[in-house]
């Protein structure tokens, strides 16, 4: 019985996307099959060529490859979307939604015709809708398409607690719910420094401080970029994601999942704690929440649900 | 006795830079401080936070910052300079050595201001000529002061070997001699697959085309990605160059060192066989060459000579 | 400036110093010196060689050498003490206490004539009177003397509510105070898997049996062993602890830590939470704690006293 | 489709097979089960959650378990084979062979019964003849049944070279043909540093004495032990054989192959230069050999035929 590679699509050869395959590929997950537009073609190749020439240095055995033909992804074990445009001058916010959308429902059609087994994750924004509209598209189950936003919220929070404690990243937790940055909730209680309630650690001013500046967190990157948008740590949040599902760790991640009435909700993705594993969304966990976050959180499904009337 | 973590910086946050940033906090080798002009500090400042931003996830501890100011580079135990501009349209090739001679002036003088006792590795092109004027004016004996082509050059030909033979990059090893590119010497005769000579694998036309891909592997990467220049794999090359030293590995690799009577030279940086280790360059290793290979080690020789000569 | 690898001189080359050796050069956390009595020299030099014959195929740089003679670990950036005995038939526990505190003091002067300023991280047992036994006779700085049970008694925890929820041990976390094993005093409110509390996921009942299996891991080891005791936790548990002083990671650990008034105590060494790095202790975490675990870490102390009192 | 972790059946719980257990759940190559006799039941069971506890600190995802029943190894990807006794004094050397053989028939029709379509990697010693039993005992095709020892002599090798010339291990590569140990068949034409071939390095006087060290590299360990083998180096080398395999990496790695025609011999294991990948075996390398190095192989071959002669 012969064992073969794992095989993981990334759609989207943009700096997160390149990144995500470069971690991917450095931590021996699978070959990586790049994936972009004709007219991207070749960047795109040139992109997986340079990654797979890292390897010998590296010590990374993982097959890169760039390619505009979805045959190529033929039996994905995991396809990644992270393509979409940002928005442009002149852009409406719902224009950019319908664009996106559209982009979403080309590249799920080709990536089911392909890899109709695979799990999907998607980081295109607006991830809330962008993922509703893969899931629709792709008639997958709900435990095949899920979407990233928490894992990226919580890592920025982890980085500026490290920082305000001057203690290691490994050893801060955080925890969110809802949207993605600006609809963020983060659920202070639930987080940590070695296990310590940060609360204990931290004023209460301080860490709304903190708070705001992580909901702003991808604002900023923009800010002192002036061109772009960041993507390490969003490509090290898909990595983390599709660690969890290819080697079924059952990880306790922040992600955004398809609500059959938890937390009082349905028909929608969302962001909420879940268990991540092998077969992609394994378990939604449900918390009691207190009437304040609660009602963070439905104003949170409100903007989503905003978002999802605007597809056409 | 305290012990404190190792200090890199990192001058010129372009891509390779700041690939070479995140492959070196990756690995914990030490804190990280990217270093660019005062016109890219933010840009800087923002891939920088970016990065460290990964850090929760990836679980790395080590400090990522940007900076415009080279106070914030004080004490490094290792410096590497990627800085330096590119060809551009109508630029002649004179103009480009003397434009790039001066940037590595101004950066060694702030890089030796703030730490006299560290070792330089650098990338900037045309490398042998841009690593001997950080030598000349460092003032740096010749130990601390390295430049990087040959681990690159290698991991592109072990990489097209492996395909070639469909076999693990782990177990490809390939040697090259010379300047970087167009003028690599290979010796096919040392370059392995699991320890067997290439040349009883692989046919003498086939392998000429993969050395004459493998020159033409920087171009390759240009051609494909149509705006700018490889970064994934330079970026690696220069981390394993890092890792030797600041581990003390004495590791066996091909590096551009200050040649004072070696292979019949003086007075010139040149691509050789090297030993790295804590002290940076601990050894150069001598090789009978045949005719042939002193001649093209010859050309290669002279090839640098007419750069260091367009040095005004 | 030359780069000097880090040296860490283990003393007792039994399988959990053995196994701790190991981990650490996996890790390149630097050369390991593997210390025992004249009569075992033979054997210990045959592990560490055996250990640097699995160097090239993991790919670590990290000379193992194996000794007697106390002036191989001169100048060590580390010492971790396992040597000791094991209770035998016949000895009381009182002459177990003054066997294993003959046997710091003579190691403590040996590691303290070669290595003035290096920090130490002690395991023998009972560990906290062991350590304090350590600190008084070396005359080091409390900073530099360290006790290991807390990373021991979470790993174990750990790993049974991991089982017990079917979740990744990356996303579980837990919390002692007190002594080692039957004295250990488990923080339950401060424990988590994926930052929920525990004690939403799991019955009190079977928390509390989890909590009393933790309590009693080394003995069920022993149990199952016939013949020895655990030695591959307690490794991983002194490379952890290493990894934080070596690398300078800051991490928030449980340790045995001298007390001067915090928590109410003076004079003795107790298991607390503690931040770990490169100056060894750099600080005691203070917790407020309710009566019944104030009672419970009275106990505990009080038992530590006990052992401190049989010392000659 | 749901991704399942692989699985791996690790016979003999012996220092080796639990070393290597221990060593493959670090790497998260996949769940082991740890399988000995009945009457080692419980010591197995002890080694195997001494294990599990240290993967919260050593940060892996991989069940460890003990058993003595093979239904808990059923669907193993790959079973790795360490069980058989040590010569015991009085046992004559042919008691020895029949006594494992009889071990090897055993345990592989439990390990078929339970996983028809599994690898088997072989490591009881003398393990070409060992190896050889399983293969006929299995039916399973010989891409499926290997054994090791070319990797553990090369390690030694390449130890002992890197300690000579003072490199890092990273840059030696060694290579063999031929039995373990006394019969090794040495190529030092295809052993280099960084490339180098070995004989331009060290002198022929000194590489005889490194080689015969090598020979006697099993033995050099036995006899500083006093009671036991090596057991560190044999279970990383038995790691890389089984990551190859798992990570279908197509690694060139010195096995023991079912020779059909290759080399001039036939129906007989010996250590070939091989590629393993995904398949088990999938190629064997010859190579052209000089007459002296044909007459030493053909030496190293009788060896094996007259064990085989032993088997009943």
């Amino acid at each position: 019985m012969a064992i073969k590679r794992k095989k993981i699509s990334v759609i989207g050869s943009g700096f997160t996307g390149a990144t995500a395959a470069l971690m991917m590929a450095q931590k021996e997950l699978g070959d990586v099959v790049l994936v972009d537009i004709p007219d991207m073609e070749d960047p795109t190749k040139g992109k997986a060529l340079d990654m797979k020439e890292a390897s010998p240095v590296q010590g990374f055995d993982a097959n890169v490859t760039g390619t505009a033909n979805y045959e190529d992804t033929q039996d994905s074990d995991l396809v990644i979307i992270t393509a979409g445009v940002a928005r442009k001058p002149g852009m409406s916010r719902d224009d950019l939604v319908n664009t996106n959308a559209e982009i979403m429902k080309s590249v799920t059609q080709d990536i089911v015709k392909y890899s109709p087994d695979t799990t999907i994750v998607v980081l295109t924004n607006p991830v809330d809708a962008m993922t509703y509209t893969v899931f629709k598209e792709s008639g997958f189950p709900k435990e095949r398409v899920i979407g990233q936003s928490g894992v990226l919220d919580t890592a920025r929070f982890r980085t500026f607690i490290a920082e305000e404690l001057n203690l290691s990243v490994k050893d801060i937790t955080g925890f969110v719910l809802g949207g993605h940055g600006d609809d963020m909730v983060p659920l202070i209680r639930y987080s940590y420094a070695g296990g310590i309630p940060l609360e204990r650690l931290i004023s209460k001013d301080r860490l709304d401080e903190i708070v705001e500046r992580t909901r702003k967190g991808g604002g900023e990157i923009v800010g002192l970029l002036g061109n772009g948008s960041a993507y390490y740590a969003p490509a090290a949040s898909l990595t983390v994601m599709a660690e969890a599902i290819l080697k079924d760790q059952r990880r306790v991640l922040p992600s955004i999942a398809y609500l059959e009435g938890e937390y009082g909700y349905n028909n929608i993705y969302l962001g909420v704690p879940t268990v991540i594993g092998g077969n992609g969304l394994e378990e939604i966990i449900e918390l009691d929440l207190t009437d304040d976050e609660k009602a963070q959180l439905d104003k949170s499904a409100d903007s989503v649900k905003n978002v999802l009337n605007v597809l056409s």
